[in-house]
């Protein structure tokens, strides 16, 4: 094994947002030297690293000759420059998620293809280079509305996700490369995370459910573990499962599922990284999903993804209507609460609905926890001054 | 309360060793800006605060310019300037622990006298102004071997601390002020960790047992819970209760304590700051101490101090024999084990006896947790290259 701790060994990370700044919390923990490459100098790993490079991760030079510095390289956002992790790897630099993976999963119209190609169950997608072809497909009745649009490349939290109900739906879409999906009548959204590393160790984390609005489609709670069936459990874990086989992936991946009425499971898409699934297993797992990322692109062996307790995670996001100098109003009344950790991302300034940290609720008994992650979601609120 | 989330408010720690790199993972967590002050410019938070500022923590300027900067001070060693905090606490300054309290604390002779007056129970004791003092003492038969001798001031890890058995041991001693206590014969040496915050609100942590080895008379193992009678251990926190009660503390204090033969609890010293005896409380506590540390010195609602799982805390130090670029042996075996999590330092070199990090094991059971702990501990070297 290299010798990573307190070494001459360098991780190069490309994105320096808040999972990066979660990771840089594990690599501090094992003293493992740390650089970061990111575009904006106020981001949430810029002070914290052992060294932080600007650069636009899109940019081939910047990539290339940020990767020529490290031993190891790694992501924590997958947009980023491809061509450059190509040449890299040829010359002989570790990179995990491999390149080639993240090729596949940049694009949801390769995602969608490669579920069909090893036979993962997936809803039933189209792909279109432009929106003019799709606008086409239904004018001769190929789709039907309503449906779900997807932007190929570059969606992200919801951004490039739309559900579309009539042409009226269809003119705020940019005209880009596309895929559309049957609309999915789903019991629940669930997710897994995999880890796997280069010695093809491969674990999962327990399933963990999305709670949405009732009213609004919006996540609310990631609930670990998932209140569903076990059987049904069981079969999401082996489907996510699959996928990192086929991919032959070595990092983390997490997998996001539907559960549908009849208790199939699909593969919606993947993260190929630290994912918002997963932020409870800071205080809920044994081992974190950071720590695992870290432990599966070294080779390290993987940790136990088992929890001491129930886990719920509520984001906090930018309330609408504040804009600028953040205030997490109210976050005193959540601390006062037993269990509660709040995870500040380091951003000063707060936007409509950009994520600005994460609240954790543990609790023996996930029915507690649930009521409690309830009153932290109408306690605090994310404001400006 | 004020603001100190995504802030302008700006918190100084004096000292930046491990204790100071545990408590910026919870800095960083709640995105408080932290400043360091620290002579080493290699320190194990050099890199990772958000300013570091070089300087020595017993001069009076470097201590007060740097208090200057800063909205709330603390620190996380106790050997710091208390002038230089005197004044900054005259002029308005936030310091937390109080410098009353900690010129109490400083001093081992003052800590026992304080002990004495406030009917606290503790070992009894002789205090010397010079070695030349005890030794007098010794020729007119005032005190017998065998003794504990402590150096009055600025001992730490075991270092100032020496059985006396004879005339012959009385000669490695520094001529320096001291106290001498009787040799308790004790059943086990216990801590207890109690926060307190400015509004009077208190914690106490569940007690925890240092198991020594028992040949070697050094701690191996940090247990908690400890395993105690339930009656002893009630005794124990609050014994440590009334001492936190009596000084008035804001703050983490860790109060290590004696059970005797005959189950009494006697105090043997505190600290004003996050402690060893409480890293177990990263992984196995709801709140771990450093959190607790800040939420403690910024009056905000102290955490749950319950334990999700039982925790064992291991030391890692240096191996006689080796110094330099240091090399943790069989790490990758101990990461093998489900519940083990190494905490490395970040220092670069090792020396014989030197701190460079710990591990936790965590576990449902205390028992399979104790296992764990000596293998982890039969299985991990540190050495150099």
């Amino acid at each position: 094994m290299k010798n990573y701790f307190s070494s001459n060994f360098k991780l190069g990370v490309l994105g320096g947002g808040q999972l990066g700044r979660m990771l840089l919390a594990e690599t501090q923990k094992f003293d493992i030297h740390t650089s970061i490459l990111e575009s904006n100098k106020n981001a949430p790993c810029a002070v914290i690293c052992n060294r932080f490079v600007l650069g636009d991760l899109l940019d081939f030079d910047a990539v290339y000759n940020f990767g020529k510095t490290v031993d190891v390289l790694t992501i924590e956002i997958e947009n980023v420059n491809l061509d450059a992790l190509d040449k890299l790897e040829a010359e002989g630099l570790t990179i995990y998620p491999k390149p080639k993976d993240l090729r596949i999963i940049q694009s949801k119209a390769r995602q969608k293809n490669f579920y069909v190609d090893h036979e993962i169950p997936t809803a039933e997608f189209l792909h279109y280079a432009y929106l003019e072809e799709l606008k086409h497909s239904i004018e001769n009745n190929i789709i039907n509305f309503p449906f779900v649009w997807k932007a190929a490349r570059f969606g992200y939290d919801g951004n490039g996700v739309k559900i579309v109900r009539n042409f009226e739906d269809l003119k705020s879409l940019p005209n880009v490369e596309c895929i559309t999906e049957k609309l999915i009548p789903f019991k629940n959204e669930l997710a897994v995370i995999v880890a796997r590393n280069a010695s093809g160790e491969t674990t999962t984390y327990p399933v963990v459910e999305m709670e949405f609005h009732p009213e609004a489609n919006q996540v609310e709670y990631v609930i670990c573990p998932a209140r569903i069936d076990a059987n049904v459990a069981e079969k999401a874990r082996e489907t996510a499962l699959k996928v990192v086989n086929k991919l032959d992936f070595v990092g983390l991946l997490a997998v996001e599922l539907f559960q549908t009425k009849n208790d199939e499971i699909l593969v919606n898409e993947v993260a190929p990284r630290p994912h918002n699934s997963g932020h409870y297993s800071i205080e809920a797992s044994y081992t974190n999903q950071f720590e695992q990322h870290l432990r599966s692109i070294l080779n390290l062996p993987l940790g136990n993804t088992a929890s001491k307790v129930a886990g719920i995670m509520v984001n906090l996001v930018g309330e609408e209507g504040f804009s600028g100098d953040v205030v997490y109003e109210n976050i005193e009344n959540i601390l006062k609460i037993d269990g509660v950790t709040p995870h500040i991302y380091g951003k000063k300034e707060t936007r409509p609905f950009r994520k600005m940290g994460h609240v954790t609720i543990v609790n023996k008994n996930i029915e507690k926890a649930r009521e409690i992650a309830q009153k932290v979601k109408e306690t605090i609120r994310v404001i400006s001054k």
